[in-house]
């Protein structure tokens, strides 16, 4: 059993790692923090996890923790994750990040885009936790910048076309991403009250987000080609879910053939992405509370365009359960394990 | 007062006609039909319109109808309306059609993504009713093919910049819509089922929905330009609005200047087209109810595009709303009359 | 026209009342004071008000505000209220007060439910404004205490009920009370998040709710009896609607008769009152955005019960509907204006 | 591995146990009918399995069924579940019916609700499986009925009590009771259409649902007294869930004592029931996707009433989760097996 921590456990995302990891086979969760609910237990917030998790929430005693586990998620705010990593990483212990601090490979893009870095030699050896990318180098790494929720759907999407070299790079690629309400995380704010939400729907910081860098620098990364992205959010009302409709400019010259063919030679041995048949598109709901990606897509040969389509559970996929899933690549387990869970329908 | 009739009046779109018309201070609604509910009145059938509606459903008999009225709303099925809106207009009434039917220019392409159309006559006479657009010729029209609700929310961001010549109309136009989930009927259906819809999110007919037609057409006709479209609906997760994120491909040469100043004087007498402020988007909560269309946008000159996003509600600007709007306009009345319902927050 | 003024018009029962008196034909509303927002514009809070109401909130200043109006809307908080309505009743303005301050008969009774109240004198001069119960006192009163939005649900169903004398008093009368999320405010907190709330459902504060003492002296008020009341009210995952399911044990003497004969007698020239048929039980949608109440029953003999339910929209009826209601008597103006708006279906 | 078939499966409930089955470690899900999606792949029907179940829908032939299963799970409407069951009885097979087919023990009060019972012998061998009660005559059961979903929330919430002697019997229970709209199940309908039920609340069949005789009768078989209940259901827009709030009079004699010191003892070492700490209400989100029943209370003395709240996810504990239940119990397995799903919040 590996002994882990949860660091700033109180959010969706700390609720969401205590739910897989109370059942994961091979991991001894034992610490759970928060500074608000500190001294309490942890069924009595989250009332989920009554009779799931014994634990009570404890405060931020590194050296304490760092006694106790192996391996530590950390899923603080952004900022306040970059020393608080830092200082598990010294200790010797392997963190998965869940913030945008260990995100970066170019630390003046996130500078740019965020606030200054003061680790930028723990930035620079931390690895890009996609595993459909970057299995190998997850598996050596000591620090796993877990990937944001948007960039997920999107970096899934378009890596294997931009690999094949398809994808006209003149053209800007439009993800416009709509995401259900947990994204905006567990802090009271009028906006995202109930009121605020239900039966509505809306558009924000198209163009000003700051997932967008991270998807166009891993696209870079990835690909090796700097294609133009322009990201537009939109919050529905619903709990879970991302879903992303990219509209990528296909390149005059090569042909790409059978998009399907692509997207199957590239993800053949995945676990999680989940390829649609040709004429099916992804719905949210059938990825709820699972680690799924599902893949679909429309050709529109008139525009020059493939549509591609994918859905995630943005807490699943886009959060706890890719930094589980980065947690048994990085200790040698079966990729799958604790990440088993059949989507929720209805 | 002018006496009316809805025809096929069971559906949302019937249900929110009468709910218009009953408060309308010149008009007199008499006739409400429904081949399924005949005989029953309409507060049975519509608990919210008890003590607002005193009518009872009745069959669909022309003769006797066009003994009582002066105007007729249609709101039937694609196909079924090609008739009964000849039917009523060879009696000499004022036709406002809320099917497809009457809403083509160009019969041959009604007929390509539709059926035949068998009064081509008169196809050519109606007139497409957005009177932002068409004011003076649906003054004179005796047939109007109201709108659809997705090209309503498309084709009004759309026109003042084609019209400016500000488009390049070699990139296509992405229009990524999203709607509320009463733009699917009221017919018992699984996909549109409470728990198919609620907490999930889908996109569906990706360029191959109808309303794209409808869309390239109009803003030929009105821009005298044939832009790409592709147009990619999506199902929201609540009862009413549309919310149209459109990727406008800016002309290298002329320059837009400001896009606010350009909507401004193209809307600047408008009643129902409420402009936003540079850096505010719409909400679909902000015109629940009203015939209100929302309209704000983010410039992406890096990517050579103006984002401009639109949000009407589906029945209202979309359908009903609309369709008396047309209504004031033939018969000279004040615009606004019966359409100043504030919208409805939360 | 009457110049009115609403106190603290920042939350969603102050958003109400702008909705409902920027149409009303025979009030001016000019001002709205709000802490928060003091010099922002309403249509930038609100932006459902955009081209409705072209006020900006200013800050409470009580001497500033008497020089403009005639009557004061005041929607504060609980405790606030008591020394704002005293400040514009001694200016001798009437005083219509949404929160609980003005709703008691027996300051004592307030005192142990909420806190000290600073102003008996004032408390024993306001009238409790259901006009269904108070039309008479309401036309005379300088104060009116507007009533808690359960309270309207419960009480319109049990004071007919009551007078007759047909309530076995010896047992509880039950009323299981579920209510939409804009009854718990617009402030932010975590418990009303929409991911909290959505998709959920939860009894609160069962028997431990303060419009349970509402309740129980309006009975007492109104019938001259005192039954014992449990009242229990839950969260729906809905933006607006109370539906009340009241369990009425009936005496076993004198025959109720035929409920709905009860009811119609009681009801029969109230405007805002709808019976529905033998059979028919209420839903909240059909009631969405107006000041209508609905009201069904089911008897049921063998347990000695009648089950009657009633259905409000919490911030028509149940508040600010009500309020201008009470305005429109006050003022001697025919009662229903303002307040003809269709229910909004779906 | 137990091979198991699930015969109509192709509704809510039958997802369901497709999704427990899939994960259920000593299971081998063979055979899924469906006359409507016969031939179909089950993942093109259900995209939310994909990945998960690899099986196509079959035709109904008990034959070649009977041949590969060791037993059988039976979610079919009621009437037609009758004859069904009798056949895979009769070839030796274990069968859990989801269907109200095999719940009653007294089979006048089944025909007085349903219709005719062409199986009285078999219905008077099947056992009511509600483990917590029945769970030694479940162990050795040929035929189970499976609870139904209102019933089993009402049930684990009285008989705890009426076992105590502590309920007056003379005065009727009312179990208010609120569930998701997944328990209408998935034909195609007009009233459980997504705006039909969205943002909208609703009383429906109070006093005339068949669930009430279910619930009457088993607490009679389970207590030996024979209580009055009114049962009264609502519709809340919520995919999944059950929230039971039970008003029940306490009898003048006997003390109930602590009614948690009371659930407690009963409730010791059940695996699914939970019990909350006094002063804590159960809600629907806490035990989505879960086997668990949440029981929490609060004691009304003045009016002699205890109000007991029960949350289930109607689903599972309401449905697949408990059949199961039964599976594990029936076969001699671990009775948590493929049942240890953590609620999915939120």
């Amino acid at each position: 059993m590996i002994p882990v921590a949860v660091i700033g456990a109180s959010g969706y995302t700390g609720a969401e790692l205590i739910r897989i990891l109370a059942r994961h086979p091979r991991v001894d969760l034992r610490v759970v923090t928060s500074r608000q609910y500190a001294g309490r237990p942890v069924a009595e917030v989250f009332p989920s996890l009554r009779g799931v998790c014994g634990l009570s929430f404890t405060a931020y005693e590194p050296a304490a923790i760092c006694r106790e586990v192996a391996a530590v998620f950390t899923a603080l705010p952004h900022k306040t994750a970059i020393e608080v990593v830092a200082a598990f990483h010294e200790a010797g212990k392997k963190v998965i990040d869940l913030s945008a601090d260990y995100r970066f490979g170019d630390a003046d893009l996130y500078e740019a885009w965020y606030q200054e870095h003061s680790r930028r030699d723990l930035l620079a050896r931390a690895v890009y936790g996609l595993p459909e990318l970057n299995r190998a180098a997850i598996a050596e790494a000591d620090i796993v910048g877990n990937p944001g929720c948007y960039p997920t759907g999107a970096i899934l999407a378009l890596v294997p076309l931009l690999r094949r070299g398809v994808v006209d790079l003149d053209r800007p690629l439009v993800v416009d991403a709509k995401s259900g309400t947990s994204g905006a995380g567990r802090a009271a704010a009028v906006g995202t009250l109930f009121c605020e939400v239900n039966d509505s729907f809306k558009a924000y910081k198209v163009g000003s987000h700051r997932h967008q860098p991270e998807i166009a620098e891993q696209l870079f990364l990835a690909a090796g080609c700097r294609p133009s992205v322009l990201f537009a959010p939109h919050l529905v009302p619903m709990n879970r879910g991302i879903l992303s409709t990219i509209y990528v400019p296909l390149a005059a010259g090569p042909d790409l053939g059978d998009p399907l063919a692509v997207y199957e030679e590239f993800y053949r041995d995945e676990p999680f992405v989940r390829l649609l048949p040709a004429g099916e598109l992804p719905v949210t709901s059938a990825v709820r509370g699972s680690n799924y990606c599902d893949l679909g897509f429309v050709p529109s040969p008139e525009n020059g365009l493939l549509v591609v389509v994918t859905a995630i559970d943005n807490l699943v996929k886009g959060a706890a359960g890719q930094a589980v899933q980065n947690l048994n690549i990085m200790f040698g387990l079966e990729e799958e394990l604790g990440l088993q869970t059949v989507p929720l329908y209805p």
